[in-house]
């Protein structure tokens, strides 16, 4: 697959950082959704595979909370996974984490994929996009139409309806020029920084958006397992 | 399960208007979604079961094309389909198939549920939710929030964040005080009109916003079929 789609990409070094977790023990709560298993193994390993199995010249980096490290790695060795990749300590926030991320890629004249790693079911062609996308134009944000009508909410309790065709749904990969993403993610951190587009934007540039794929949900309820299983029982990765 | 949700009821006049699909002939077409099967039967069928398990009293008025009848009429023969329901011709938009069934009901002290034929998933709890919604503040329409963040575009190609927690989706049922809604459909139709309540708003009325439930999704795709299909083994209708 990675040569296929590898035809016309250029040689720039690509990385992907996948963000799983700030940091906060799991002392009696239940394992994180990104260590559960969907199909036959954790969610985390299908995300790194997906990157994997697209180009596997792209530098994985997985952050995840320091005190999860052992687990994790107990978790390679049961599952006999050997994508490999680096691991990264997560921060008290995704901002935190992604920047611990970025601080592990040394040079500048490269590209990175930022991706959650609760998102296992983003496809190769979006990725390779996104790569594409962002060597051309800085940056790549994948994103969907809606289905359904929108409404916005007013301070007051009223609401208002709006024309849905001017929104977009936002999801991952958001793939950067890592010299301009180390940038933007030298300043302190601010309450709108949801996810890496906002924190580039607010350098004054303006992100570039690329289609996503529908079923690349973020995994975060057990309907959503369920529907991974689903789709994995569909689609095997 | 009529008689548990009907307790807190009052006795005011219930009515469903179930819309699917406007005019046009389906000559060499695939047959339309609210037609196909998913789990046991068809789409449509399962909409207007929803309504009629939840409150048997509930007059069920189902708005589709006029050249259909017969292929219906056909369906509910072959599928056994009894569920008490009386058939409407749709118009030429979503507006005029809405008004063809709101044309139906002649008291003006009811209450009237309108909702898509192709969002078979709604849970008995919304439906019975808006009706006494409805009956309390003049509307109810289901609706629920964004899982991921979302952007608004610009018509230069630009896009901007969004703060999410003001956004909601919009479903149906849309519910209203009969009196109300018919009086808001005589106007002339507007681009606008995507849905009820912003016929009703156009009045000058604020709608109320109810809790949906996130899987009533709208079936418009192949993708959707199989999700629906999903659902059903789950959690059979």
């Amino acid at each position: 697959m990675s040569a296929i789609f590898g035809i016309s990409q250029s040689f720039m070094k690509k990385y992907a950082i996948i963000v799983a977790g700030g940091s906060g023990t799991r002392m009696g709560s239940p394992i994180p959704k990104q260590y559960l298993e969907i199909g036959n193994k954790p969610i985390l390993m299908h995300s790194l595979e997906k990157f994997f199995k697209t180009d596997s010249s792209i530098r994985l980096i997985l952050v995840i909370p320091e005190v999860d490290f052992d687990f994790w790695r107990a978790l390679c060795e049961k599952f006999d996974f050997t994508v490999p990749h680096q691991l990264v300590k997560g921060g008290k926030s995704r901002f935190q984490s992604v920047r611990n991320g970025l601080a592990q890629i040394e040079k500048t004249d490269g590209l990175v994929a930022i991706h959650d790693g609760v998102r296992p079911f983003v496809k190769p062609e979006v990725i390779m996009e996104s790569f594409k996308t962002a060597e051309a134009e800085g940056s790549a944000i994948a994103v969907v139409a809606l289905k359904d009508s929108i409404r916005k909410l007013t301070d007051d309790g009223k609401s208002f309806f709006q024309e849905r065709q001017y929104f977009r749904l936002v999801q991952t990969p958001q793939t950067f020029q890592v010299q301009k993403i180390k940038k933007a993610f030298e300043v302190t951190e601010l309450h709108h920084f949801t996810d890496d587009a906002t924190v580039y934007e607010h350098q004054g540039w303006q992100v570039s958006l690329i289609a996503g794929n529908v079923e690349n949900i973020k995994i975060t309820t057990p309907e959503d397992m369920e529907y991974g299983n689903y789709l994995l029982g569909k689609n095997p990765m």
